[in-house]
């Protein structure tokens, strides 16, 4: 995005509420004995016809309970109306409540149905506390594609018998009738068993029928009852009565970029832009200038380059050096003033190159490894294309002219925002044709510029109809607002999102906002922690203090499966433009910024180490399983990370200024150990191999401060 | 209920839970990467066939964001397929987080349908945290039946106008066009207030707009712009754009009593019961010997009767005194354990009397505005005539035998549970007949004994079939169970519930129980604060403390608009079977226990004055509204209750030892106050009046453990 008054900082998101709430009206409390108005609607009121598309991917009605009741189901994003998320081989947690009335033994299961219609059942388990009846199974969809889940409630009869078994048969009661009815039990399912191939477990079931014999004693039978061979045959063909299902609930399953990538932001101007002294003139950089700016990305392990927008930038009211209104012919403008006389989006800015040159940069980043992620831009210079041909993709002022953007009293006149009400067929249907545009030219992935400034329903349409052809492109959205907006636009489909990461510095507020993302909105809402862009230049990081871009860019590439960098940040770029700004001095967004990127000091090493452990280590590339462990020192972060069996710890300070040093106590359960276990590891920064132990003891220096600790 | 098996006491749910689950089987943990089950199902899976009988009250498709985004609707139970509680005339607050693209104004309203499907609309207002996008309207619903509303997000262009005019008029930017604009809006909506038939508030507009002159000062026009006046007309007639519904959800609203009642309890074989020393023999009271103690009780301001369960009792396996074993012809038999060869659940025991003398019970009821509730327990005695002519309602075991009621490995053979599954459609449509036949005895109350013990979903069934054709006809759940279970029951119907307050004795676990009932589980649970019942002795009141029992009559009847008391609790009776048993000793569910209720001392005047105080504020007759105030010590709660105008404080000491003292903090804008207003009340407990403020001093003694102060 181009103009401050397009981002609403969550720092400023109440006061942006505020504003855009008139003070006056509302502020009546509301009387809950005002009588209602009376309908049917009047005139005044004017119904929003929709689009003429199905915009709503999928419904579920709402049932109740069944015979064994389950409720809260998740993940459920908007009682069904949206898919959940996941990506290929991730694990994601399902859950719910399932109980039952009286005594008998209830039971879950998940039934996964995939693409394709096959149907899989996958076993739940109850979780902690159970009082609360809560169940959960962690399942893997192993393919991509438009998935559904549901869950099962049943009566377990085997689970009944065995309760039954362990009450009753050291107690002497019922002797004779446990055995009767665990012999029916275990011959019935002998039987399922038999039918189902299994012939070795249906002769373990007979033959255990026949242990069954009343006159033995108590402990015998007791052992027979609770042996572990019969209890995974009993799993495997147990009966299930009284099977209960919910609702069927869609998962949309992406490809695995859409959680875990590790992003690259530059502009292709200013990569091969030169300046001539004499003329005082810049030549602009172009696609073809940055093929080795590619190489070196790739060879530091990224494998997204996103690049601001390419299109022909306007002239009308540009913006020169600083977002200042005088600029001249010399001054490039900013690349989101999109469209000119030379096109729109759907055009290449002349200065960068053309068509065959976009196609052979796209093919230099494919060969390296990299995709090219675009901004997606939906706004318009004055000079668009789209002004003159289709003012209806406007607002039109009763004076007649073209509402510019404003955050009143402040004008943005170099800006035209989009109107999707006035022709949303018309103007729906022309971002789709651009966006295949791109797409036939290899770009799979979008930036999305600002898109709480658009019709959440307006996303949602688009996701919908990209995703019946093109079920790979990804959609990142630039939304820096309120909780509910980035929710809702992570709800209609964007695949990740920018996030609160760049203003959470403190322990707590890291933790609590990773217990959000990993636990709270993880159905619908996929982070990518940038540690910098070119319109934030974080406060935490405009001192320069080196170790501070060394700590960001450790938490970053830790905390998210998905990371993003602008380019600078690893030069230590901080000049601010004013005090109290998050902004850049000299922005890029409005001149020539090349750099020189071996310039010492920099980042470049620990960028491409930190890529490479993301590479080496599952458990850095998922969201879902990270637990926090506790360290006295409010000055320390510690947390792990698991996925299967890969294992990572990082132990990182927060203060970039002085050397810290705290116990570190770790909850071995959340590592799978018991809490007296050894700790084998190895530091990934260092290559050093030690042993840990649920209590140790780090000292973290501002050159050395963070253990990324694989465990052995 | 009666036998303790069948009562899972909430400080025992854990175990319980724990019980029903075998540890061995599902302990194992869920492990993602373990591949799922093929389906389809196996002949092994049983699925469940409900009964031929549409269980579901109402079915609500869940879509997608429409143009403007509404989300997180409440009340809403289980996605719409059951209905949210409300009594006539309750206030009752609708909350959704409604959102938008961009900057300008959005708005919100509540549309209800009442049951004949006449809309009226009601007009939310933000709420604090503005940056979290709350909105709400509280709303009262004045007639019983089956409602619904929904949540309707739009653009509002007078909000938008008048944003921008404020922000723009004192910078002197673009007064043209906001004056152009301003004109046109008010010129628009004034066709529309005329064509409403407002000539006045159309007159109103059309001269405002007149007034909107570019070249006046400008703050002229903002005082034109910002005239209370011009507001109400545009919020009255204003244009509402892109409107938004969400789906309709439904609101059953029931007679007032579902919510707000007074509950006494007594045995009727009890009440007039005469021992004969000679013979050592007694004779049984009767419903006709009842009719002094329903004038007493009536006097004292209840308003429902409830007598334990008033059929044959059964002679197999019958408990004695103190639930033993051994009973003599001479005992009377637990209530609960239902059916004779005298007849089951339509039949009354003779010893009490006969329809005819039923007949006359219930209509001395009605006289004295006392209403009966008749305890409904699901169960059988073996000599229940259902047992020989039903065996499928029961669960005949593999020896042949018909299931008793067991807690493995103990057994309560004096009792059968029900079978649900065998004959659904059998068992089903008895259960209707049988409530049928009591309601048109004048029994429009139901006492349900364990509820929870029975499929949810069949209760859901009974409750659609009698809203159909009885919706004033009540089911008060006896449900001591998991949190879970107690939620589902309420969400299919129950209308109101024990609860935990039994168990809840300190102020935090009040502050948090309140919170949770008043907030979080109104839209399906209404509590009934019983103090003590024939199963529960509570520890707290085993020492006989008689402020003790004040201070449990003071809070249930303050912080609850349901309360009940079990007969003997205002004779201070605590004897407790055993240390460390919540049970009566010589309990009456298994002996007569008449009693001299004018005995000294005791809880009638307390009990009369505080069900006057009740019925005198609406404040105290509804749960929704209720805040918590800060009071330094622990031994004294304070929290206020308002229904519109009706403010009630309470001050109560929780120490019934000792004389507590303390201040009294309060938060006046809870009471609609300013924090330095001064606060004129009236203690409706002893008559005084004096004037508190936000600070305020008290001190409460054994004697006088309470203030319940109304706000002048």
């Amino acid at each position: 995005m181009t103009q401050s008054n397009q981002t609403e900082f969550p720092a400023r998101a109440e006061q942006s509420a505020e504003a855009a709430q008139p003070e006056s009206a509302p502020a009546a409390p509301a009387r809950a004995d005002r009588p209602g108005t009376p309908l049917p609607p009047s005139p005044r009121t004017t119904p929003h016809v929709p689009v003429q598309v199905d915009h709503t991917p999928t419904a579920t009605v709402a049932h109740g309970f069944g015979r064994i009741p389950v409720t809260d189901v998740s993940p459920v994003v908007e009682g069904g109306a949206y898919a959940a998320k996941a990506v290929v081989g991730e694990a994601i947690p399902i859950r719910a409540k399932v109980f039952r009335e009286g005594h008998d033994a209830v039971n879950a299961s998940v039934i996964l149905t995939d693409p394709d219609g096959n149907e899989t059942r996958h076993d739940m388990t109850p979780m902690a506390p159970r009082g609360l009846d809560p169940w959960e199974a962690w399942v893997r969809l192993d393919r991509e594609g438009a998935w559904t889940f549901r869950v099962e409630g049943w009566s377990d009869p085997w689970g009944t018998w065995l309760h039954n078994a362990e009450a009753k048969l050291p107690a002497g009661v019922d002797i004779e009738l446990v055995c009767l009815e665990g012999r029916d039990l275990f011959e019935r399912t002998a039987q399922v068993a038999h039918s189902a191939g299994d012939p070795i477990e249906a002769s373990i079931l007979r033959a255990t029928a026949q242990l069954l014999i009343p006159q033995r004693p108590a402990e015998d039978l007791l052992d027979v009852a609770t042996g572990s061979g019969l209890a995974k045959a009993m799993r495997k063909f147990g009966p299930r009565e009284l099977v209960s299902p919910t609702a069927d609930f869609p998962i949309f399953v992406d490809r695995k970029k859409a959680l875990f990538s590790s992003w690259y932001e530059f502009f292709p101007r200013s990569e091969g832009a030169t300046y001539d002294e004499d003329t005082d003139t810049w030549t602009s950089g172009t696609f073809d200038t940055c093929h080795t700016r590619l190489e070196e990305i790739a060879a530091m392990g990224f494998d997204v380059v996103y690049f601001p927008p390419i299109h022909p930038i306007g002239n009308a009211f540009k913006k020169g050096k600083n977002n200042s209104l005088d600029a001249t012919d010399a001054d490039p403008g900013s690349p989101w003033a999109v469209g000119s006389a030379a096109g729109g989006h759907d055009a290449i800015h002349p200065d960068l190159g053309d068509w065959e040159s976009f196609d052979r940069l796209v093919a230099k980043a494919t060969e390296l490894g990299l995709e090219v992620a675009l901004d997606f831009a939906l706004q318009a210079s004055p000079d668009h294309p789209w002004v003159e041909a289709h003012p209806e993709w406007f607002t039109t002022r009763l004076d007649g002219t073209i509402a510019y953007a404003e955050n009143p009293p402040k004008k943005y006149q170099d800006i035209y925002p989009i109107n999707f009400d006035n022709d949303p067929d018309g103007i729906y249907n022309e971002v789709l044709r651009i966006l295949k545009l791109w797409m036939s030219h290899g770009v799979r992935i979008f930036r999305v510029d600002n898109p709480h400034t658009k019709p959440v329903e307006f996303w949602g349409w688009v996701f919908a109809q990209i995703r019946k052809t093109d079920p790979d492109v990804l959609f990142f959205a630039e939304a820096f607002t309120k909780p509910a907006m980035m929710a809702a636009l992570g709800k209609v489909g964007f695949h990740m999102s920018y996030t609160y990461f760049t203003w959470r510095t403190t322990k707590a507020e890291l933790e609590e906002y990773l217990g959000e993302l990993s636990r709270d909105t993880d159905a619908f809402f996929r982070p990518n922690f940038f540690v910098n862009t070119p319109d934030i230049n974080p406060f935490h990081l405009q001192s320069g203090n080196q170790a501070m871009f060394a700590i960001r860019a450790l938490l970053a590439t830790t905390l998210s499966p998905s990371w993003g960098v602008y380019s600078g940040f690893e030069l230590f770029e901080h000049a601010a433009l004013a005090p109290g700004r998050e902004e850049y001095l000299d922005s890029e967004k409005y001149e020539y910024r090349p750099r020189d990127y071996s310039a010492e000091p920099n980042l470049n090493m620990l960028m491409g180490r930190l890529n490479a452990i993301r590479h080496a280590h599952p458990a850095l590339q998922q969201l879902r399983r990270i637990d926090f462990h506790t360290v006295p020192s409010d000055s320390i972060i510690a947390f792990s990370k698991v996925d299967g069996d890969d294992k990572v710890l990082v132990i990182c300070s927060l203060d970039p200024n002085n050397t810290v040093e705290s116990e570190v106590h770790l909850d071995m359960s959340k590592l799978g150990l018991a809490q007296d276990a050894p700790l084998p590891v190895t530091d990934e920064l260092t290559g050093a191999s030690f042993t840990w132990g649920a209590r140790n003891f780090v000292r973290l220096t501002p050159l050395q401060p963070a253990h990324i600790l694989s465990i052995r």
